[in-house]
């Protein structure tokens, strides 16, 4: 059987091209474009702060309806005022005039440098030439995963398929997401819940051949995200541009409708999601290693996550990762300042598959085989708090020498 | 007019030695005693989990009278169970039978690694030494304020002199902290409350000759702490050891009552923590520089808090800073992961003087001369959100591959 990719499933088409928008000389325009009305989902960041193509990416989506996505990479179109929303909205005029639509069904993404004005004359040639080059092969999805890319090191994407009774369904998928990476993404505008957003930019496209109504989609994919894209973070800072969005074009004529097809559906958009949303953390800026975060038995879920970004988002903790240091008192303090209820005396800590902490006192155990074993390309931290049933894990990675390179020197 | 240090208010006294528990070899053991029962007042870390010394001490300070402290360094005494209360306690034993008190006049406190019993026999030798070191000369005081530091590279002092009514009352006090520093200490154990704790063992113990009831002292400190402290934050990873501890030994017979002398109390106080917490953003890990985050005019004073933390803790902000990178986005985009209400559009931000950005728009700024300006020891970073009467500061360090260095490597 031939790969999967973004665009197995039937009725899209993606180019990736480069407009001189990135300083490198790589793809930094995106099409990807339905060959009709798809039904669209779409999930944004929760920062009080977003950029307009959030803004207009928002209202966009808001009839279900979408004919495809337009993106550019090596600006975020952020804090740049209304001119920055007649840009984004120019940038889906643009592709709409290339799908033959109206531009309200185009969604906007940018990401990039913050507070500058996009390059708009590079800009428009680069969706115009991306017009041009649009295609259904394993090129044409890798040269739009490519386009999306920041500080990426690598292309990330994922694939399933499925059977919704006696046809196939194909899922895919890509993102970027590197650094500015700690998504807390909603179908509603920024809230003023208490929740803390994380950040980073991360944007993710899902394509599907089923056929499935708005409702069902959004609240897939909100669930979906939750699972994957919002349990990740690289350095906490939720972006400005957070998005994620799905377009079902149908085209396979399999209907999701029942609560058993629904199901499928959830579980084929949420190993993809969780597969992305892996590749990012992977992928974090200096990263070395992921760091994969599971806390069990807690109040409730809510508990469980928030001891779990808690930990994840220590320097001390992903320092201590990064030089292979079995230092589990950093762990323990950290989900201790979670503001969960939260007793130490009853938890059990395990560092790859060794326990080192339980009933309130260390465990003897020997540090330089756990150190040894910390040296890999996955660690898990598994926190044990013997007080519910709430479970949540989150992936974060160490914190490397090279992301103060990256980030210490972005802009000039 | 001599320097005035910890030991300037009248009825203190102090040592610090070299007991073998820290590597180097330096003072890992303080004792500072009060030559009568001093009026005494704590705020502690609310992390859900904090190390014994912090739970005795806790109960101890609760009579508002203690005779002294002590301290070691090097070990922390956390997630130590059942043993390192009692190891907790044994050190006020012996501190107690050097003052002539009771055990529960005296507050223990350590620092140090987490999950490790302390090492008794050389702790129990060492605070009988310095029982046969103690002073009240400037030196005696350097060497306390050299005991009680971790990773810090520099003593933490201050010290200011002040009149009530006729008579001159003295107020000193040292502090360390360099890592896992993101103080949130409270006069109450760990509440249930939704606030974030931060993280980093920072100690602080204050001297003064006023005469003050504990009432008063308590809340003066608490204030005190929140607007010097607990405005400071390295890495928001919050201690299971915070502690701030004042002795007031009334030797100089100043009264503090009258609503006047309580305020000029509480300005000296906030005075010498201001200047205490700044020496450990100063001092924190791989710092270079200190970036002090000013949020005014926001809805409130916690949206201000929250805002300025939020920015404050962004390693993106922090790598920005070490770079003299003027790259605002990720100030502004920080601000608006606060969860607070925010609107970009009504804000300037201001960096080290100079406005990059006002009405949600980026402002033409000459780049080169505003990274050459954040080429200095202390960086500002004022955000003007036009939307209430809230102010507060935060102050924290810049983010350097010498902090990953540091974090990387401590525990083996």
């Amino acid at each position: 059987m031939a790969q999967l990719h973004l665009l197995s499933p039937a009725g899209f088409r993606a180019a990736g091209v480069y407009a001189g928008i990135k300083t490198k000389q790589n793809p930094d325009v995106g099409l990807l474009l339905c060959d009709r009305s798809a039904t669209a989902a779409a999930v944004f960041t929760t920062n009080k702060v977003f950029a307009a193509p959030v803004k207009v990416g928002r209202a966009h989506v808001k009839s279900g309806k979408l004919r495809g996505v337009v993106v550019n990479a090596g600006n975020a179109n952020a804090c740049t005022g209304k001119q920055g929303e007649r840009d984004a909205l120019r940038m889906c005029e643009i592709a709409a005039s290339i799908a033959k639509c109206k531009k309200t069904e185009i969604l906007p993404s940018s990401t990039g440098i913050i507070g500058h004005l996009l390059p708009m004359r590079k800009l428009e040639r680069g969706i115009v030439e991306a017009g041009q080059y649009l295609g259904t092969s394993l090129e044409h999805a890798r040269l739009f995963a490519a386009a999306i890319l920041t500080t990426d090191i690598k292309r990330k994407e994922a694939a399933t398929s499925f059977k919704v009774g006696k046809r196939t369904v194909t899922l895919a998928g890509v993102c970027k997401g590197s650094g500015m990476i700690g998504p807390r993404m909603s179908l509603a505008g920024p809230s003023a819940s208490s929740k803390k957003p994380l950040h980073a930019t991360m944007l993710a496209y899902l394509t599907t051949d089923a056929a499935i109504g708005p409702p069902l989609l959004r609240k897939l994919l909100e669930g979906a995200s939750d699972r994957s894209f919002n349990a990740v973070t690289v350095d906490d800072h939720t972006s400005t541009n957070d998005t994620a969005c799905i377009l079902a074009s149908g085209a396979s004529a399999a209907k999701v409708s029942s609560s058993k097809d629904a199901r499928t559906f959830a579980a084929a958009l949420e190993e993809v999601c969780r597969s992305l949303a892996y590749q990012i953390a992977a992928d974090g800026e200096g990263a070395t290693k992921v760091v994969a975060i599971t806390v069990r038995r807690a109040k409730n879920t809510e508990a469980a996550t928030a001891m779990a970004r808690a930990i994840a988002n220590s320097p001390l903790v992903k320092c201590a990762m990064h030089g292979n240091d079995p230092n589990w008192g950093r762990i323990v303090s950290a989900a201790g300042l979670a503001g969960v209820p939260f007793d130490p005396e009853k938890c059990v800590l395990t560092l790859q598959k060794t326990v080192v902490f339980r009933a309130g006192r260390p465990i003897e155990f020997d540090a330089n085989a756990v150190s040894e074993r910390l040296d890999a390309p996955e660690v898990t931290v598994d926190l044990d708090c013997r007080a519910g049933t709430g479970e949540a894990t989150v992936w974060t990675c160490d914190l490397s020498k090279e992301y103060v390179t990256i980030n210490a020197d972005y802009h000039t």
